[in-house]
């Protein structure tokens, strides 16, 4: 397989050419503060570095070799300890993290880029600075000034990690249900007991302390979601001084055998009677996970990419030197005993499918992360506001949508090898099991399809989705005369109108009809999502029809006629998707148990 | 997970109720002297216990220990010697075998459904009986009648196994291009050189001898796919006596490490000066592997539904009886914590989407093989020549389309477990790796979607569409008048004549442009297979409504809610793969290497 190199060039159209990052950067005076182009620049060439030159070349052997369980001990495949200390000695851990606290400030916009970068060189790895990166998202937003103090520098640093505790056994999707259990201790720390399954890097042995964000119950504390409380369980107790005290009860009781991300672990986490402390307040454990969820959420959609880019990578270089048949035009490189596989149709096919989904994906991931910083740093609270909403209607698309097309691009890159992509050793395989993850945690993504068409679109009665609409709208109102434009205009309107006409039947249904939303939420979030992608890459062709002409690269060029692909090829599948939805839960929930 | 059952229900539904497989078989003397209704009953009976009983059990323990080589040889998991000698003391390896050599002379129609059960019970497994049953084939169309008489019997009893050696390191999709020799020893035999990949169960310790099918090239071949010979190489010679003599030159290089079928080895087989004989014609190797192939690929569109079933069983269990969230609609289940996530539309939707593929699929996998059998063994030339146009049309469909949507089962299968399912123990994320090689061997799906576009539907000027065109025609003609079919019949006609309009808008533009029929296939043959579908649903329901009214077993009733679901929700993707197609070849073609 290809080695992995950072899509920097693309990474830098996104950024530069398509969302213009430094000018948004420069609107927001607290991200000013800490960027200005020239260091974003040399971050994305740094971080291009470290994901290919160091976490890369352990991927496969990590998925060789597993994690390994010893009496409570997990330790990682070889050169991961060493791996991570490298990320903890460039501060990546803390690149997005609360410059009060040691982090580096950066905005989203900018760390989704080292988030795909490291997603694509190594996801099991790339679990770890992940996990850490949401535990402090969490503590920033919710802990006291005194937890913050005490945990997030040596978090933001890496020397500590972080992880987080939601599923058991019988609750994953239903957390309302746990029965992990807090008892207070009298002196403001809590007993916490319970078994927790799924923690991903909940016990290792790259970092000094692991600190265990834990959702539990409080006595007495109401039924459901709205009794759930968040506590922060370290795995040593931290002394006054800052040195580590104590080994808190708690422990590693087993690691579950995967499909894929195997170098990463994922453990079975016992709890009895640790010691743990409130972040925020009583039984709002799971609203004080949403601020960090949207992070996340929008993560996994970013894991999605980046499985799919490495996968492309090696699939367009095997289609370049695997040579097998002729193409149907003749023969185009005669001398040889059969011409490279890019010459046929199908398989230019699957390339451009690729890369109409990862391109697409990682403008539309740079697109909801600039949102996000505007929700996060800006100082006028109506364009917050604004873009609050954006991120709450967009967050499920990104996770779901770029991780289910995600897998998708992955599917096609292993056809591309035929026989050889089925073999370990290719490579290409090992990002199909990887990337499968990606469309269950998290949320999975029938959940994230719920939360977009139930609480965001119909829960604001469409005034999120307006917020959208808006958007596109204007776009293509202000590029109405733009020749270049015009063929892609054209049937990104009618998708969009398409959406807007499902959007409204669907709101319409669900007063009636409890099931309407279940019923049409999953081809919902892919009309959406087709949809939205179909926007992002008609504002990259705008930023790039302009420069094609005569550039001899070939990145402009092959951006416009890829962008054409996308409109022939992909963006009709909303056609059947908003057919499909209109015909409504009937046909759903007319079986009986029996009938299945 | 789910203990595997054969759904023998079902079959029986489409073998008696949808086919009338009796009359067909009656209508046929040569398969008639072999099968009645009650000894086809009891095979289907017993096939279930053994596929239940004794592969079932083994395919997870199969995949974990997997085959192990030491110095050529190849050891097989735990058990597997075991249920081998069970499948040949059944006589199952000869099921459609030809009575004159020890064979069953069972038809296609039946052996169908025993090789569905085998595949979805263990497709590791299944794949040796399913590779000497092929073997045989090829032997028993091409090979004189004293390979027939040497080597037959001991095949169909399967006391010895089969191989196919086909694909060499650098020529998979184009065999044109191999490079193993054959030199005639001028004893009648010949001395075959080369070394051949992706040999699936090319050595194992189950079998007292493997007979190997080697395509080689002759001295003085002509190049290309008109240059090759086939050859039998059996590992061990056969005395004139029938014990066996000595080892010949060829040998196990290694096993590849791969993403599924574990328990199967894929073997690097190395010919050296090896002694064999040639099967058919010289250089008429590929054509004599045609015979063959039609049954093969028929055989692993099977594979593709079998692991559909498997994970569509354990999937509707599971729905059945973990409880997680409330229905849509309020509580169904108040006196528990949670609510099964049946209740869950979007979880029904899986359910159905996979029922609509695999049922179906089921039906239609029986569909082909009853061509099959028309095709092999009516004494009528003209309907059999009718069938072999059938057969020639259907069988890259049933190849392709059958496993490119027993994958997509799978995956929803194991997404209806959420994070239970990407853990091994349940057993779901191995259907998905084991149905992966589904779409890729005995040719890529993209192979078949040309074989279909180009040589089926372009190559007979639309000839073979239009056998298939009248069939589906007169289904509809002759039921126009039934009200309950009625609502299938407006659909499927619809999808028809854009099937039909497809068909000829690319055979049109074929003339022209080369490339059309590459950008067409896969698109082409997903609409195919869509609407093919809709016939087979079409079908289910003309047999299943009359009698759904009062069938407190929920089967009938069933049948037909399922189907409604299959037309409005699966087949409305035939319009957007329309439109797709219509977009032409421009956009795919239009990039330079560079621009990819």
């Amino acid at each position: 397989m290809a080695d992995y190199q950072a899509p920097l060039r693309d990474m830098r159209f996104v950024l530069n050419e398509v969302f213009d990052a430094p000018a948004l950067w420069a609107s927001l005076p607290k991200v000013a503060e800490n960027v200005d182009p020239d260091t974003a620049d040399a971050i994305l060439e740094e971080a291009g570095k470290i994901t290919s030159g160091v976490l890369a070349p352990l991927n496969r052997e990590g998925d060789e070799q597993g994690c390994k369980w010893n009496d409570g001990e997990v330790s990682t495949p070889e050169g991961f300890r060493e791996a991570y200390q490298t990320i903890v000695e460039g501060g990546w851990n803390g690149l997005g993290g609360n410059p009060e606290f040691g982090g580096m400030g950066m905005p989203k916009t900018l760390v989704a880029q080292f988030e795909e970068m490291m997603q694509a060189a190594n996801m099991a790895f790339g679990l770890a600075p992940m996990l850490t990166a949401g535990a402090c998202l969490a503590l920033d937003a919710h802990g006291s000034q005194e937890l913050k103090e005490k945990y997030l520098p040596n978090m933001y640093a890496g020397v500590w990690s972080g992880a987080m505790d939601l599923t058991e056994p019988h609750a994953g999707t239903d957390l309302g249900i746990i029965r992990t259990k807090a008892e207070p201790n009298g002196d403001g720390s809590f007993s916490v007991t319970g078994t927790k399954i799924f923690i991903t890097w909940g016990e290792h042995d790259m970092a000094e302390n692991i600190i265990h964000l834990v959702l539990a119950k409080l006595p007495d504390a109401p039924k459901g979601p709205k009794g759930i409380s968040l506590f922060l369980v370290p795995k040593f107790e931290v002394n006054k001084d800052g040195s580590l005290g104590e080994r808190n009860s708690l422990s590693c009781g087993s690691l579950e055998k995967k499909m894929g991300i195997k170098g990463s672990a994922t453990c079975v986490m016992n709890f009895d009677g640790a010691k743990g402390w409130l972040v925020g307040e009583e039984n709002r454990g799971l609203a004080a996970m949403f601020t960090m969820m949207n992070y996340e959420r929008l993560g996994v959609g970013i894991q999605g990419i980046g499985a799919a880019e490495a996968s492309l990578q090696s699939a367009r270089e095997y289609a370049l030197e695997r040579i097998q048949s002729r193409a149907p035009t003749g023969a185009q490189q005669p001398e040889k005993a059969a011409d490279p596989i890019l010459v046929h149709p199908d398989v230019r096919r699957m390339l451009l499918t690729m890369k109409g989904y990862v391109e697409g994906g990682r403008a539309f991931s740079t697109y909801v992360a600039q949102w996000l910083d505007i929700s996060k740093y800006s100082d006028d609270d109506e364009r917050r506001k604004h873009a609050e909403g954006m991120v709450a209607l967009l967050t499920p698309v990104a996770k779901a949508f770029l991780t289910d097309r995600g897998l998708d691009a992955c599917i096609m890159g292993q056809q591309v090898f035929g026989g050889h992509g089925f073999i370990r050793e290719w490579g290409q395989e090992q990002l199909v099991r990887d990337c499968r993850i990606t469309q269950i945690y998290e949320g999975t993504n029938g959940i994230q399809a719920l939360d977009l068409m139930g609480r965001k679109v119909v829960g604001s009665q469409g005034k999120l989705y307006e917020l959208f609409a808006e958007d596109v709208a204007a776009f293509i109102e202000e590029n109405s005369s733009d020749e270049n434009l015009r063929p892609y205009l054209e049937p990104l309107a009618a998708a969009f109108e398409r959406l807007s006409d499902v959007t409204e039947h669907v709101i319409n249904q669900a007063g009636d009809n409890p099931d309407a939303v279940g019923a049409a939420s999953v081809d919902y979030l892919d009309l959406f999502g087709l949809t939205a992608l179909g926007y992002m890459w008609a504002k990259m062709v705008k930023a790039a029809a302009p420069k094609a002409e005569g550039d001899t690269s070939g990145f402009y060029s092959g951006k416009v006629k890829s962008a054409r692909f996308y409109f022939d090829r992909l963006l009709p599948k909303t056609v059947a998707l908003a057919e499909g939805i209109r015909s409504g839960s009937g046909s759903m929930m007319a079986l009986t148990a029996e009938e299945f």
